[in-house]
């Protein structure tokens, strides 16, 4: 059976072990030991696939060139699950990775009909000065507006001369009424891609771009493209990382768009308390049922905060899981807990957004 | 019974006279009486149909602005056939009108594989120093080129949102094997067709685009898409002339990639000899009989020269035809008279390219 995955579905992937195998994608597990100060979520398996991994591993033990990337659709709020691959550009940085930050408002036009305007206020207020918030230095990062590189559109018709529809199709599968836009825009997501290859950006090296499985799509197809076009441009074929999604705090996938299935970095005090109280948990009907059989953290959409944001400390998640499974801790105090620890987060937060706020105007001024 | 046109394809249409009335093409004959200072190509029906020029005559009788545009896709060498259409932008010149000329490099490049170094350098020594050497003012001309044209990209992708995939393959019958570069490019032809009505551009005014019959899928398309953006760029729906195909000397259609079908405007006096020389017409097979019968001017691709270059005037015209249809002249004196004719031509057009290459050279340079 074919397994086909949608980058502009809603879809969670049933089985990750099945798609890892069938499109090959290896794992990360696999390879952790050789990652040099590896990170929360890379430990915790919340990365938990690869590809080519290992020439980015490379050129940070050697100490040479290489480039992560990533995009951001400005389509509505940032929310926690969106922090998951800014930590990730954060850890290239780190590493001394040039970060590039698409703002991908031709898709935001093109999917959703969101003006220009509109998507450069969304990306500084909702996204950019997050991200320097949360402590990438957003002034080191390419940042670029798809609507506005002439370098990214042009590469994306160079590149879309061998690729063709019925490929297009397979992948994405577009039909008769899909829009031109439509159908071209995977190419420009794959210049996007492939653009910090080219000399004027620093030539070819290693290039990461941190995805969810439901990005896959896109990466195979750069990853055919740039073999297609090793003679002219000399690609290496970009490396990417697979993490985890954050579900959604009512089971659902969350979503900025519904807002009770998501934190957003500008909830209030308000918002946190009653969203994570209404949070889907592993806990039984009764407190005292769940008292003596315990609860089943894996289920549990607060300790998966835990896991992804809450509690980077490994000692004191297992301490958790213990009261859990145990009955020694029920969902309602567990609740309170995560509550707390999310609105601390969230205060200091907040007032680094503050901050970070005017420095993004006058970067982006810039970009 | 549907007559596909194909933009691309080489094939000469049967009939104007059903394909412009299957495609609402009107007839040009019918308003001739009120063009001010008709050129010969309109007035002897070389220019033989139109779409809403009537707009475009008001513009011209009321002083009002208006622009005409057309593209070149510098592939070749420019032919005598390609003429036809800067004889139109000149008379438009001379009327007042902006001129828009368009590098087409981007469908060079998508579909002919041309570098875009190449396509600039005979885009320069091919077309628009020749353009120049003919009479048309190029520094009072918008020149552009597709491939760093930002403007008209852009604008591309923002009317592709609303053309889907079945309108574009029923045009151009793409099939799956179609590179999306080829897929995508007719929207930037729609792009360069609608762009002069951009506010930065002189906004909304009536456009003329000059064509052979074969290129009304992109004006239908462009009409189409104009109609669709109404609301949001006020586009006022593009008129269009559609001028006869100067048949190539051989029989076949007029091609830069035939040498032995065309002219050259860089051809020497040998290769207009021997290419006059070998040029198809409607002789008979010995001259004892055509003295006798006459010749059959209709179907002969020397008169035709005469009819759109080589005697803009209508008495001599007469003459001629007189003389061929009594077996007065025949075909080999015929010929030395148009060899004659054009090497007197193309003599002096050398002496004005001359003058004009170091001039349009200047121009592009700040294009």
């Amino acid at each position: 059976m074919t397994i086909k995955l949608d980058p502009w579905g809603a879809a969670i992937p049933e089985s990750y072990a099945r798609i890892m195998e069938e499109f090959g994608i290896s794992s990360f597990e696999k390879i952790l030991h050789s990652v040099p100060e590896p990170s929360p979520l890379m430990k915790r398996n919340v990365i938990f696939g690869h590809r080519d991994f290992g020439r980015v591993l490379d050129a940070i033990k050697k100490g040479e060139k290489f480039a992560a990337m990533t995009g951001l659709m400005p389509s509505g709020r940032m929310h926690i699950g969106h922090k998951l691959v800014i930590d990730q550009l954060i850890w290239y940085q780190n590493h001394k990775s040039d970060i590039f930050l698409c703002v991908a408002d031709l898709e935001a036009y093109s999917a959703r009909g969101i003006s220009f305007e509109q998507s450069r206020k969304l990306a500084i207020e909702e996204y950019l000065a997050n991200y320097q918030a949360l402590g990438l230095d957003v002034e080191r990062c390419h940042v670029y507006f798809q609507s506005t590189s002439s370098t990214v559109r042009h590469l994306a018709f160079l590149l879309s001369k061998r690729v063709n529809f019925s490929e297009m199709k397979a992948i994405y599968g577009f039909v008769g009424e899909s829009s031109i836009s439509h159908v071209f825009y995977p190419m420009i997501d794959i210049a996007d891609i492939l653009h910090p290859q080219l000399e004027e950006f620093g030539g070819p090296r290693p290039t990461v771009i941190p995805v969810g499985i439901d990005q896959d799509p896109h990466i195979r197809l750069a990853r055919d493209v740039a073999a297609r076009f090793q003679k002219e441009f000399k690609f290496i074929l970009p490396s990417s990382t697979y993490q985890r999604l954050l579900p959604g705090l009512t089971g659902e996938k969350m979503s900025s768009s519904k807002p009770e299935t998501a934190v957003f970095l500008t909830d209030s005090d308000e918002e946190i308390k009653k969203k994570l109280r209404n949070a889907f948990t592993g806990g039984l009907p009764t407190a005292a049922e769940q008292r003596k059989v315990g609860g089943d953290f894996t289920k549990c959409r607060i300790y998966e905060l835990y896991v992804y944001h809450l509690i980077p400390d490994d000692e004191k998640l297992e301490e958790i899981r213990e009261l859990c499974k145990s009955g020694k801790m029920i969902c309602g105090e567990c609740k309170t807990k995560a509550i707390e620890l999310m609105r601390a987060y969230l205060v200091e937060h907040r007032a680094k957004y503050k901050r970070a706020l005017p420095k993004v105007k006058k970067i982006v001024e810039k970009a």
